[in-house]
């Protein structure tokens, strides 16, 4: 059972669908990635839960950062997160899509929602980090289209089948 | 800014999708409720991550039982969703849907996928416990039909339209 839990269990992720975003951060350098394990952990205060892999580029950069930038893509920014989640070299992305500053932290114009975040606890779980941020600042596109992961590939939302 | 803080970062939540899973588990009595942060943390070991409101009615079984399924629902079972979420009593919702056992923790048929995990850690914060969840076994459906969340709604996934 053991040497078969683990492709089991990535079989099973890939039937979970789950938002696109970008975090970024500015640490002398610009560093930033594709991430698509994210969720709102609780309003009060309002805080965020990432997990970065630990060999990702942007990890060393978390601890001394401190704040950061998490983007929720709209399904017009496939290439972006193309180019964030590895296509690019780190010190290339950044040409990718419209950046612009806040306070020092980047953020990416037309994106489904920027959220600014202080990075209050970084947990190491197994190959991974686990970073609650707490958030201070955001901005909300009018538009509703989000870009999904799922299943090895990229997808939009669409309204549940009337047979279903 | 702190003011209007809170109903922005809701707002900017309603733009992140999410899958849609129930938790259940079985002390003494059957528990369940229906779930949206949920993020797969590390493969090694097999790590799921989800937060449950402190108020649910699941959440002080969650230290008695230690074992829980993770049932990633498909567009089919959008009306068993909302029984675990709230229109149906705590006792009532295991009628919804059909529920199977597996050495004493329930599981849901015709899901997606049936997590089932040993509940390794519980942190609180604000609101919600973070769940650590170790994965020790996992059933996977043929089909790819992801029940989603977003915008207040049940949603389904669709390709990338072309022109985007």
């Amino acid at each position: 059972m053991t040497v078969e839990l683990q492709p089991a269990f990535r079989t099973a992720m890939r039937r979970l669908a789950s938002s696109v975003a970008i975090v970024a951060l500015h640490d002398q350098v610009l560093r930033g990635m594709t991430a698509t394990s994210l969720v709102s952990v609780t309003m009060d205060p309002p805080t965020l839960l990432i997990c970065v892999n630990r060999s990702a580029s942007i990890h060393a950069h978390l601890r001394v950062a401190r704040e950061m930038s998490v983007n929720l893509l709209s399904v017009a920014q496939a290439s972006i997160a193309d180019a964030f989640a590895g296509k690019v070299s780190p010190d290339e992305r950044f040409r990718h899509g419209e950046w612009q500053d806040c306070d020092g932290i980047p953020y990416l114009v037309g994106a489904q929602a920027n959220v600014l975040c202080r990075i209050a606890s970084l947990t190491v779980v197994g190959s991974h980090t686990m970073i609650l941020a707490e958030v201070h600042r955001v901005s909300v596109s009018d538009s509703l289209s989000p870009l999904l992961y799922c299943d090895g590939g990229y997808r939009a939302i669409a309204q549940v089948p009337a047979n279903s």
